[in-house]
């Protein structure tokens, strides 16, 4: 028979492994069996283990066995605390707790004080000589019962609650009594039979059925589903359920509660921190009817106790070596710990503790390299909004929270507007349906982005990313009138001009303008960052195009540059105009003439790069966009272009007709145009071996979208004629994107010609999982919540699929030309779990945007940490 | 030393291995070297190698020690002849002629009569006591070499001819008498020296340096270049080099020359054909100054002569067990054999000679089926064009060849003009820019479709070889105005209702109204089918959606349904409004109440289909296309759709809108709209299995574009219940497509759960290559000019890349399934060499579109005969 049910010592005792203990047990049962076996008072009880929840998930009924095994277990405890569950004399409560390996707050959380009845309610009134009190716990258990085990509204039980102390004329809970309570106890059963047709079950034992069934249930419902989905949470059996004697703070002055951490959760600091009630029960601390007193204050109020707690607070967390967050309760004088757990802390406290405790001898570096949770670094990066104000404040909608940070300002709905505004020194942020390259401007001017739509790898998302600047993308609700300038949430409407505050951490749309808090790199960042480029091996680069984004990267500890996107320089001022002038020439020598005009502006612009990375490798990315993206698309743009360049409307709209394409991501892109147009890539490469011969660099030019190794030998063609002819022996590379599934299928063909490969996975995962980034999002959110992609396949690498193709490129790349320089530019470089995923596969480094490299230095010694 | 000359003995003996004789000496030097040992009476000679050109082609030299082995066996010629190059008395005349190892009429072809020069023309003219007959020879060897070696035009030297016949006033060359050829002589060598600045080589072995250089270089020419890639000639080194003694058919009334088949190319009639001139060289029979005569007829003027030849020409049909195209020269009574090769031949003659060839015991059944060339029974299956009628019409345009046959109407520039105007009786033409779905009935009602857009696999050229219907899709050529109803081509209008002919087997587009010949299916055809079906393996399914298609593919062998598409049957009249009407519902349930009223016309349709298959497998997929193909695109069409649905146009616009997609072929589509829309495959589903039920039929059910298990799983849910609902107990299948490079990856997990594969390769071609079919045609045609491609992928399975996939997924599958049914339903199904792969990597059948049926049944016997 299969063991689905451990005394609290037999936790302890009989699963030894603690990885497994707390799979089993879940995370709040595996700590009471610890904190058991270490001697701390802790009211007995058992833990149902996660298999049976996984079982009756499937099956929808207790896995065999298990009824016994509660059964039996429940004798015991009755044995071991001398009452009986449902006894009339002297009967035993107990609570009921969910706890899964991993904190959910999405589930079922507690049921108090099971056990009472009519009957046994009066036992507990007699043996504490309270009958309030013994009252109060029963009303409290059919309130508490009623709401999350039979599923009855909580504003029902508030309705009667409020209804006789208004009868009464009394403001406090606390100013009922008795007799009062007893009526509150007979119409709260009332409310139970209306809502649900059933009585409020009498017997206790069914009431501890009942209550592990709803525990069990929770773990499906869509609210811990759609948790565990955004919080990334796969792979758990279920949840455990945890029964434990009830013990109450509230019997008196001698008795109270309390929640404390053994550091500051906020800032780190290494003091108790925490606060307490007397007479009180936990849910009093919670409801913020009377004020709790800093932890610290107990000392005054029973300094045994006081004493008792500390010792025990510093045992556990010198135990488990990490900050704890406990729950405690003091029952006439004697301390129980309820529950202990490893605490929650911000980014700023996590990197605190983590050093701290190095400092203590406590942990060792790797230890505290693996304490921080890379994504959490980004706070500590970008300025957030004040919390405070928030919560006062009218949240208008959420998007997708496509670049950290927050943003206030006012309103603009085009690219030219943010660049005007800004210009008279206005914080604008650009409201625009969905942004293009030709927005690229106004975007460096605004403060922030929101766009209705497009994903997470939006070209708003992906361009306000690289810039660090914050963004909200893909936010349906709004619905956006350009021409009138103004953008509606159902009934309200926001104007050009109005404050808008955008949190991109979270896709927060906020009306009216907020105050921000800037960020501080603490010197423990510093000491944590220097841990971790110690035991990294991946080294990482950035995916920067301006020698602004190179200064940020390398502030934030960049070693190269890993993807230079050239189509951005494409666009500034007078450039635009010559790359329209080539486009629309039909003959070769009509395009050298505007390229020619380009060359100079291009050259500049490596110049600046180089100087800025210095040493540091800088890899450049030729020409990717089709050519179309360069015209313009609305009727006004096309008058006011044809105008300026003397092209008659005809002859432009025809072009942009001939451009046109159906799936442009399929396009004639990438090396397809350097191979129709080699004159393009020999102006670029010319300008780049220019800027090299000038500052010395060695530069590593890249040829995108190679899927076919004569693409590659091509283009190489080209390139390499440029180079030799300005660099003549100098030394430069010359790689590829591997972006195009065939092209890492046949990775050994190309490796045979290039010196690098760069995996572009963005590319790679449309082509790969066959959708692209920019429609995807109309049903890549279902796919998540059905489970068909556990994660969004354009944040974090798949693994299972795409993740093949990069292995298979990697392998066969290496086997032809084993010093092959392999990395990653995609938007998944700055993602922790594709960089471990970079790491293991034996990549040369990641590359991600300026702002994601700390988060990608940790992330990259996480993975090397966890790979030895 | 490589040996990189031989002469014809000591190609026969020194290279045994025929395969390899031919790949070093060309087929031409081959064939002389094997006539040589067969004792046919052949004019000495040597052959410079393959490899000798291909080492020329790199360095732009002669490879080392080739010009002493020229020497040493011109040496031996001089000897074995008793003549001298260039001399005085007797001079030795030889031939140049280039030849590789498959024929190539893009290169250059002969030099005759080298060696003569200012003297040996006196000494041929006192040999021969013929001095007009040495003066003509040496004029023709200056014209000829001036042209091909040393790139003087053509008309240069006819210009001068005219002159002197004008002077003269005569109107033939033979009407010149032997000054006026000295005349002729010395004013060639004036232009040769006026065009080139050097003089006429007087050098007989500079004559023959130069023109072996000329016929090496001849091999990358762009027209030979050109002739390679269209015919798809891969893997040659280059030409060999043939230098030939001359003999002379014009020494008077017992010389002559002429061309033999040994059996009738046009038709295949086991009788020897051709034609032959009396005192007259080759060229003379080719330019149609005297008109021949038929072989058959020199038994009349020289019957030894023509019993040896018909002797000879026996033996070697015998001898190389096929139909031989011969050319041969009589001088003086004495015959030689110039040359003889395989013959070319129209389909029907192929097929009768392959026929013929087993009666007669010369080859067996599988040499037969390996003698036919599968495309070619294309001609076979449909109307062509007059080919007579066709020479003299005006070729308006060419595009690209989309599907094969011939039609004849009058243009039409919508859909709607060509199903009115075809029930009012007339056969039209449609003509568009680009087809949509919406384009169906229209197209079904044309003779033919153009496009002015859109590559091989475009809607219009997918949907009319399903039809088989004659398409030429893509023609850029022609611009269209579909407001004013006409397109032009230069300056050539063509309005709506003038009459133009396509052919769709070359692409042609003609002006005017050419007459056209039915195909005629004859009993060799039936012969060689049965003998096809007998040595195949893979099955042979089609691709088709209505009983009317599944009826042709059954005449033409279909042995079930790989590929049925559900999309077309929503656009058929009242069923499109319930289409429409799915999805602008918002909710669940206005969706399944439109779905309802689709029901029992998808039902009918599977009815039909499977009445119409018989016992014979029918595998259906479920809707494919993304939604906003059913919704109008137009301006006038919205209008119209708003008054007819009672909906407002904002609302219509605004659902279009939503629906836009930037790259649809990555969309929301497939499974993928299954999944957000369960119930529209409920209600296919259903609509499969009552039809199953009525019928008896055993249904293959395919989920499309499935790249992840997941997807699978939750698809094959809904379709199983539905099913179980229905057809309770009885045999279904559920597959699914593997068109997603994901889903071939993850091959082993989707085959758990799946009943078969079916590789979709149009979509696994685009994803895995990464470009879209409709946007390639930009650049697809430069990549097979550059030979990044060698043939188009989306034509000829890209084995390499997109294969390695395909490959991949067969084994993944087998491996967790080992009887999983697998096929391929792509366009690749009906093509030759992707049906070899689909052969040798183990799929069970392929599916094509009927009028591929037989191509694909003879293919699939050439895999099978090739691979054993």
């Amino acid at each position: 028979m299969k063991k689905y049910v451990y005394s609290f010592e037999e936790g302890k005792e009989e699963i030894q492994d603690l990885k497994k203990r707390v799979e089993i047990l879940g995370g709040k049962g595996a700590n009471l069996a610890e904190m058991s076996g270490m001697g701390v008072p802790v009211p007995p009880g058992f833990t149902i283990s996660t298999e049976a929840c996984h079982e009756f998930s499937k099956s929808k009924e207790y896995p065999e066995g298990m009824q016994d095994q509660v059964d039996e277990q429940l004798k015991k405890l009755e044995e071991n605390m001398g009452k009986k569950l449902g006894d009339t004399e002297d009967p035993l409560l107990v609570s009921v707790r969910s706890g899964a390996a991993k904190s959910m707050p999405g589930m079922m959380d507690t049921v108090l004080n099971l056990g009472l009845n009519d009957v046994s309610v009066e036992g507990l009134s007699k043996k504490t000589e309270n009958p309030r009190f013994a009252w109060d716990a029963y009303r409290r258990f059919i309130q508490m019962f009623g709401d999350v085990v039979m599923g009855v509204a909580h504003s029902k039980f508030e309705e009667v609650l409020e209804d006789i102390k208004n009868t009464k004329g009394v403001e406090n809970d606390t100013e009922l009594d008795t007799e009062d309570l007893k009526n509150v106890v007979e119409r709260y059963k009332k409310v139970v039979k209306e809502a649900k047709g059933e009585d409020f079950p009498q017997e206790p034992k069914i009431q501890l059925q009942k209550s592990i069934e709803a525990v069990f249930g929770s773990w499906s419902n869509p609210r811990a589903i759609a948790y565990r989905r955004i919080n990334e949470i796969t792979g758990l059996l279920g949840t455990a359920v945890n029964v434990q004697t009830m013990v109450f703070g509230n019997m008196g002055d001698t008795s109270g509660t309390g929640v404390a951490f053994t550091r500051n959760p906020s800032t780190g600091e290494s003091k108790i921190y925490g606060e307490f009630l007397m007479n009180a029960q936990g849910e009093d601390v919670v409801a913020g009817i009377r004020t709790p007193k800093p932890i610290t204050e107990l000392e005054q109020v029973m300094p045994d106790c006081y004493k008792q707690f500390i010792d025990i607070a510093n045992n556990l967390e010198a135990h488990y070596k990490d900050m704890q967050d406990m729950e405690f309760t003091i029952q006439e004088g004697k301390l129980f710990f309820l529950q202990t757990r490893t605490g929650k802390r911000t980014a700023t406290a996590a990197v605190k503790i983590a050093v701290d405790m190095v400092e203590e001898n406590l942990i060792d570096k790797e230890t505290a390299v693996m304490r921080v949770e890379p994504n959490a670094l980004d706070q500590l990066l970008h300025p957030t909004l004040d919390l405070i104000a928030k919560e006062k404040a009218t949240i208008l909608a959420k998007g997708l929270p496509a670049s950290p940070g927050a943003a206030v300002g006012q309103v603009v709905f085009s690219a030219e507007d943010a660049d005007k505004e800004a210009k008279e020194g206005k914080d604008v942020i650009l409201v625009r349906i969905e942004t293009s390259p030709e927005d690229i401007e106004g975007m460096h001017a605004a403060k922030g982005i929101l766009t209705a739509r497009g994903g997470m790898t939006s070209h708003a998302a992906v361009v306000a990313r690289g810039m660090g600047k914050c963004c909200v993308a893909g936010c349906g609700d709004i619905k956006i009138n350009e021409k009138e300038k103004i953008f509606a949430v159902d009934d309200i409407t926001v104007k050009e001009g109005d404050y808008i505050s955008l949190d991109g951490s979270t896709g927060e749309v906020i009306q009216g303008e907020l105050p921000t808090k800037d960020p501080k790199l603490a010197g423990n960042f510093e000491t944590l960052m220097e841990w971790a480029d110690s035991l990294r091996t991946l080294n990482i680069r950035t995916n920067a195009d301006t020698p602004k984004d190179a200064s940020t990267a390398i502030k934030f500890g960049a070693e190269g540059i890993g993807l230079c996107r050239t189509e951005h320089m494409f666009f500034e001022g007078e450039r635009i105009k010559a790359v329209r002038e080539m486009i629309l020439s039909e003959e070769l020598e009509g395009r050298k003439k505007a390229l020619d005009k380009l060359l100079p502006y291009q050259k500049e612009d490596f110049v600046g790069l180089f100087k800025a990375m210095g040493e540091r490798p800088v890899t450049i990315r030729l020409l990717d966009p089709p050519l179309h993206e360069f015209l313009p698309q609305e009727e006004k743009d096309i008058q006011e272009i044809s105008e300026d360049m003397n092209v008659p409307v005809e002859k432009l709209k025809q072009k942009i007709s001939d451009l046109h394409e159906f799936n442009p991501m399929l396009g004639h892109r990438g090396c397809r145009l350097g191979i129709s147009y080699p004159e393009i890539t020999e102006m670029q490469a010319k300008a780049i071996c220019q800027a090299a011969k000038e500052t010395g660099a060695i530069p590593e030019i890249m040829i995108p979208l190679v899927g076919n190794v004569k693409e590659f030998e091509d283009q190489k063609a080209v390139v390499k004629k440029a180079c030799e002819d300005i660099l003549a022996d100098k030394p430069y590379k010359i790689g590829t994107m591997i972006e195009v599934p065939r092209g890492a299928l046949t990775a050994d063909e190309i490796a045979e010609h290039a010196d690098f490969f760069s995996f572009g996975t963005n590319d790679l995962t449309q082509m790969t999982c066959g959708f692209s980034r920019d429609d995807a999002g109309k049903f890549l959110k279902e796919y998540q919540e059905k489970g068909i992609y556990e994660k969004d396949p354009f944040q974090a690498l798949d693994q299972d699929g795409v993740g093949q193709l990069v292995k298979m490129a990697a392998e066969k790349g290496k086997k032809v030309k084993p010093d092959l320089k392999l990395g990653i530019c995609g938007e998944h470089g700055g993602e922790p779990s594709s960089i471990e995923f970079c790491h293991k596969v034996g990549l040369s480094y990641v590359s991600c945007s300026p702002f994601r490299i700390p988060i990608a230095r940790l992330a990259a010694a996480q993975a090397a940490i966890s790979s030895r």
